[in-house]
């Protein structure tokens, strides 16, 4: 596959960080950001961008859900390079502080991504304003749309389409629920409802169908593409930024840097926590449930891959109905 | 996805046999019979029925290599059912004695697969129409096509096309190198120059696309699906049967009993043999390498992460050309 248009964001310290509350060392952001750089990826995401308080510190939270400046510099600095790629942050609606942010050209950020739920469309909408108005490249990225009330997503989505400070409408599968049939359902409403906007798309990999998923949105005329490097991610992961850059054509990219980053940092990485497919997680995609189930089980070694217990108990509670 | 049309063949016992020599013990392959039973699936492999000989003997090369009738009666008498799944075996061509198998009245085998490289196809189609005229429901499986001749393998698809004793002629992404597009135009090829004939699919998981690529051929209109439990198979192992039982809506399928099977029989046993997506088998795939490179790689523990030493040294032969 290749179209010009295409571009790819690498979130790997972004959506990774939510496996280990940001404790990312320097030297393996900095490894991530030199791979980033030397395979020509668009984009690379760094971390959240959420404010400090004394009940949410950078020790027990982690520097990578703060991204200071400082911080940032620490690791662009470290690779100096002709064509870097864009530095993103990520916001979600109700913890940052845009009073705090530098306007665009004073800082080592680029691009500010703003996560929100359907529900939040407008608080979302108020922040990506104001980044925009700093100067920021902007996305909204709304979450969980595969649980939203349909009347209440379209409302949003018409909302979006009238906010020219926005860059990207990011489709999101939070919950890993859909098949490419999903994608493209789902591309069409975005695109009908908000057809000023260009579309992102971000996978989760419960069915083993993040990559697969990330390829259909591309055939669907999706540009920009989400990726983390082996796979990262919170739960099972996200789109393995190796195998989507094996299927992209543009010579631009280079899977080597990515494969190295890998076999030095990742394979290590694997024996201290843990990311990718499991059953546990194939069962909590296909129910379209929140990961938060799945993660606790997983967290207990006791019955950590005890998957028909997992399914039954959920189809219970899921068939017990709530009416 | 509900086709009334579709079937689903469990190959678990005889793809996962090609990982342990076919050394699995009864109880194992009574589990795996049972839950095939339970789930409704239509087809489920037993193993391959090959020839024994001084060389190739049931002792080293596992009994459901050899899959004799006694063996056989043993696991499906062992739960009695009323609707049981037909029951398959492969053939390898070049390696099995037509003249040894009972008529199909009087043995407990059902459908006859045969496997074969394009070049063998003559002989496969020897062998079907052998199998055929003893009674079993047949299949071609055609292996690799990916690295075929094209002009070889549409002469192949047409004399396939003329052979009204076989039932079934499968796809087969045996290097797991097929992206969703290369399944829709596979299918396009082998419906063009063998018309006659019902198609099945069976996918490898090497870049994480086994299911993917399954439901790809579902869309295209395949009928007949490979999968295994727990995606168990060579290298990459294969479509996931709980995923694909998960996608498909017709009530005749129960996923719960798969799901029991991993529980209680798979999780013990991935303690002591390896399937399943990585790194190395994910480089093989984009390449679309006979796996073989990639399972001696994995097979060293000590180079077995090593990912991007196993991508520049494939692609080093590669790009050396063979002019």
């Amino acid at each position: 596959m290749y179209r010009k248009e295409i571009k790819v964001l690498d979130c790997t310290i972004r959506d990774g960080g939510l496996i280990n509350n940001y404790q990312f060392g320097n030297d393996f952001v900095k490894t991530v950001y030199r791979a980033a750089c030397d395979s020509g990826v668009d984009y690379v995401e760094l971390g959240k961008k959420l404010a400090e308080s004394d009940d949410y510190t950078r020790d027990k939270w982690g520097p990578w859900n703060f991204c200071d400046d400082d911080d940032l510099r620490g690791v662009i600095d470290s690779y100096p390079t002709e064509n870097p790629p864009a530095v993103a942050v990520m916001y979600d609606v109700g913890r940052v502080d845009v009073a705090a942010l530098q306007p665009a050209d004073a800082s080592p950020i680029d691009m500010i991504r703003t996560a929100c739920y359907v529900a939040d469309i407008d608080k979302g909408l108020d922040l990506v304003k104001r980044t925009k108005d700093l100067g920021y490249e902007t996305t909204l990225n709304i979450m969980a749309p595969s649980v939203a009330i349909e009347t209440d997503l379209v409302e949003g989505l018409k909302q979006v389409n009238e906010v020219p400070e926005l860059d990207f409408l990011y489709l999101v599968d939070s919950y890993g629920a859909f098949y490419s049939e999903q994608v493209t359902a789902y591309v069409e409403m975005y695109r009908t409802h908000a057809p000023s906007k260009e579309l992102g798309f971000h996978a989760h990999n419960n069915q083993q169908l993040a990559f697969a998923n990330t390829q259909q949105a591309i055939i669907d005329g999706v540009n920009l593409l989400d990726a983390t490097i082996n796979g990262i991610g919170r739960g099972a992961g996200n789109c393995n930024l190796e195998l989507l850059l094996n299927f992209l054509k543009n010579p631009k990219f280079d899977v080597r840097p990515i494969y190295k980053a890998i076999q030095e940092a990742f394979v290590p990485l694997r024996q201290e926590i843990e990311w990718g497919y499991n059953d546990i997680y194939g069962v909590s995609g296909t129910l379209n449930q929140h990961p938060r189930d799945a993660m606790k089980q997983r967290a207990n070694t006791k019955v950590q891959d005890d998957c028909y217990d997992f399914y039954v108990e959920s189809k219970r509670i899921d068939d017990a109905g709530v009416s």
